[in-house]
């Protein structure tokens, strides 16, 4: 393939949506062809099942029957989006991809970050990000920094409790030790302006490199 | 857990259906607790999970999600049947469980046997049936049989052509192999009787084991 895939992690508030914009248009204005994107991203067969996932009616749904509907999703929409996008040579900017699953349902709710990424493998057959930046932030300040600026709605995922927020943390921390030639940990306690900067410069040297 | 769980693979045709029931009713009569089911088995879950990989429509639907769809309502089913019916100390006879996956979707359709089986694992957290019947058979002989019985419409996967169903019946008997001492394999190219009486014969050997 000849594009590159990069994705991007990090607890919500810590501003990824913002600074994937900042990035497309960079990248855009040094002339690549850029894409961005997130799971399920309007792929009809990966909304259908996000959509069994999200339904309130499911309460019994087992957590790892959970974790290979995520996996299922992720591989439509990287067959259906990302890996013809990279075939044309262009950037894939992913919003949350393996690494999301592994934090969250890998370490957080226990069900072990190897067998998560045993289910992951399978989907995405080989297609891992060639690098991926992890924002790092306390959960406190993601968690307010969204209360302030009303960015959305508060969910069901914030109101669980703080140690769950701080385990996911120390989950992509985990994993940020594990998979070093991957991911690169990005101080997000810092202004947009500041974080853009830096992550921009990491995509410009792997791109370079 | 108490009961005993047991499944029964093997193409259409075999008699899987016939067999169970008279396994069912002779359990039952010795005294036994007994549930059989199939996935997704009314289990609302699995039932939203099936119909996502049924649907007519889902034309663009790759062989990986289907196999990490199939695990998830495999997944389900499991803790909401055959988990609770285990805990009362029944026994459940399932018709086709993972073997399937492994037969169809690991080797015919090239998925690779080791690469399903690793989703599959991960579904069942270790719930393997004690012991699996194999009922063996011609493909060809099979197709005649649901033809001539009118045992049920034909369907998109009897068509498939007879170098798919052979391919089935190779990756079915290279798990017999694989698995000696899970998988039973039975000749079914006999009268339901005869086929009855040596599955019965089998599974009253393993419960008294």
């Amino acid at each position: 393939m000849a594009g590159y895939f990069f994705s991007f992690e990090g607890p919500d508030g810590a501003g990824k949506t913002t600074i994937i914009q900042l990035v497309e248009k960079f990248l855009t204005e040094q002339g690549f062809e850029v894409i961005s994107t997130r799971e399920p991203g309007g792929i009809e067969i990966a909304e259908k099942i996000r959509a069994v996932i999200l339904n309130p009616e499911h309460k019994s749904m087992d957590a790892r029957t959970e974790a290979l509907l995520y996996a299922a999703a992720r591989r439509q929409h990287l067959v259906e989006r990302v890996v013809p996008a990279l075939n044309e040579g262009k950037i894939v900017l992913c919003d949350r991809f393996i690494d999301s699953s592994l934090a969250y349902q890998g370490f957080a709710r226990g069900l072990g970050i190897d067998e998560v990424l045993a289910i992951n493998e399978f989907a995405i057959n080989g297609c891992m990000p060639s690098l991926t930046v992890y924002f790092d932030l306390d959960p406190k300040i993601g968690l307010e920094r969204i209360n302030k600026n009303k960015l959305r709605e508060i969910n069901r995922l914030d109101m669980e409790s703080f140690s769950f927020h701080y385990k996911v943390r120390e989950g992509y921390l985990q994993l940020v030790k594990r998979f070093k030639d991957r991911i690169i940990q990005v101080d997000a306690n810092r202004t947009i302006d500041e974080v853009f900067e830096e992550t921009a410069k990491i995509i410009m040297q792997r791109i370079q490199s």
